[in-house]
């Protein structure tokens, strides 16, 4: 089996071969293919007069998991953070970090994967770098995705976030920590958990639209964490109603049986989204009619209150406090 | 003395307060702080109709070296890969992968020198990302940083470079390979000799004309390298004269000694600049003034010949084929 050596990252002839057989292969695109040392993007009208750019490293572990793998992951990451913030994602950039020895195999099962859930997302692979570390120096294979994306007529964001809104989620939550973490583990569930990890995008354009405030994606620290952080942004304190998170039988049964709490898991295909109450029932019902929608939820309310404070209402009326995600609750979930 | 913790890396509170003590602290700008899933660009005319975007990661070992150290390397070779292409370099993101016990210390420090450096070239960093994987799963830390900037006014490239056109150099070869080698072997030179990483955007400003026909900066794989990659891809042949080629003696020195070729050593601070004739002289001078300029030379021209040959010639008169980089020079110089 062929394996990365050294060579691979040196900048001189075989970083050229790798570049030609694999990534030009797999992912080359007019962009990609002008090869110098900055690539020059397409003038005028088919970008936005404003961007939108993201940044997101991936380490996840392991690299391959039931609903995805790093490549898809690194894709979806980063075209999701540009749609959640109103922007219409259309350039990646792509840099690998290789552990020397990785098998090429993998790394074109993975690149196989880039290309394919870029073609479902709808961006562009503009430009890349390769740089290989001795054996021992990192894990197999760490990803950079930087994302570039058009904003045509910008109105989300926490600043636009007042009481009386609603929270609502496009799906199930926990799916892709439970998903990596039963892969980890060697758990095999009754319901097998497959990673939630999809580009967010196209289920996005459907229900966007004036009245829907603020979008985030719940990735690590989850849906607790990311409230937190929106509600501490926006100045407001929000209630989340557990009787109406939408979860998985196999991610409940895991967290039952593991003591986690679904509410700090990672998602790789979820939006929460904050709308103003009159147009809530609509945009749900919108996202519902979309695939990565279907179990779609109003799962609570903004309110005034102690600014930052995000409340847990139990099945039996109680509430408490959920505060953002204290340790490290799963690493390299991402 | 503080290291860092998983826990960093969890996107929870840890994560947070790295972010603001020590990201914001020294990075922070209007940009960086709207705190959302992407940053959203300025509008309308501080941003050029067309532009570059160029990504690159960075593994450099040691990560402190004699003018220099990883965080001053990202920002520059980012920087300098746009403006190369013609591009004012404008933006950058900056995504960082630590090892599980990292000292914050040091981490400040090659914040700090980001900040410098960004300050320097005249960029922001506009958004960012922090992942923390277990020890041994990662060499310290590996920095990613993607660059966009704005073309103003773009007539460079390689498809520009004819027969005739004069290749110069802005400055000396090899110093930062022969930097990173002495420190990592623990050499001693009479002269030490200082990384040339430095970011060429200002320099190129005061020589960027019409007539300048094409740059690139000979960082991975040297001069020889880069040369073959340019006459490749404009399907020329190129001369290089051997006595022409500025060197310090440092440098001189170290290769000597160790059977290395200055022209396989990585720059981090020097652009070859290919030029119509008429102005190659004028363009030498203008950089000449410039005190990153100060060692420019004219170190050969384009020729008809076999496309993609590049051809050396010695001080005695005589020939020899110039290829590009085989196998692994210096691992990890950048």
């Amino acid at each position: 089996m062929e394996r990365i050596m050294m060579a691979h990252g040196s900048g001189g002839r075989l970083s050229h071969e790798l570049i030609r057989t694999l990534f030009q292969k797999h992912l080359g695109n007019p962009y990609l293919n002008q090869m110098n040392d900055a690539t020059v993007l397409p003038e005028g009208e088919q970008i936005g007069k404003q961007l939108a750019v993201t940044t997101d490293s991936f380490v996840v572990s392991p690299l391959f998991f039931r609903g995805g793998n790093i490549g898809k992951l690194a894709v979806c990451g980063t075209v999701n953070d540009l749609a959640v913030s109103g922007a219409i994602p259309q350039f990646l950039t792509l840099a690998l970090i290789l552990e020397e020895g990785f098998p090429l195999s993998e790394l074109e099962r993975i690149i196989m994967s880039i290309a394919e859930s870029a073609a479902q997302a709808g961006v562009a692979i503009v430009c890349g770098d390769t740089k290989v570390v001795e054996r021992g120096s990192a894990d197999k294979i760490f990803i950079n995705t930087t994302g570039i994306g058009s904003i045509t007529n910008r109105q989300v964001g926490p600043e636009y976030i007042r009481p009386g809104d609603e929270i609502l989620i496009t799906g199930t939550i926990g799916d892709h920590g439970i998903a990596i973490l039963s892969e980890r583990e060697g758990l095999e569930f009754q319901t097998p958990v497959l990673s939630d990890c999809a580009p967010l995008n196209g289920l996005i354009g459907t229900f966007y639209q004036p009245g829907v405030k603020c979008m985030r994606d719940p990735t690590r620290g989850g849906v607790a964490t990311t409230l937190n952080e929106l509600a501490q942004q926006a100045g407001v304190s929000m209630l989340l109603e557990e009787v109406n998170l939408p979860l998985l039988p196999g991610v409940e049964g895991a967290c039952d049986m593991l003591g986690l709490d679904p509410l700090y898991l990672a998602n790789e295909g979820k939006a929460l989204v904050i709308v103003r109450p009159d147009v809530a029932e609509e945009v749900l019902r919108t996202m519902q009619v979309h695939p990565l929608g279907r179990f779609a939820s109003r799962i609570g309310r903004v309110q005034e209150g102690k600014p930052g404070l995000v409340l847990l209402e139990t099945p039996l009326g109680g509430k408490r406090i959920l505060g953002m995600l204290e340790g490290e609750h799963l690493p390299r979930i991402c």
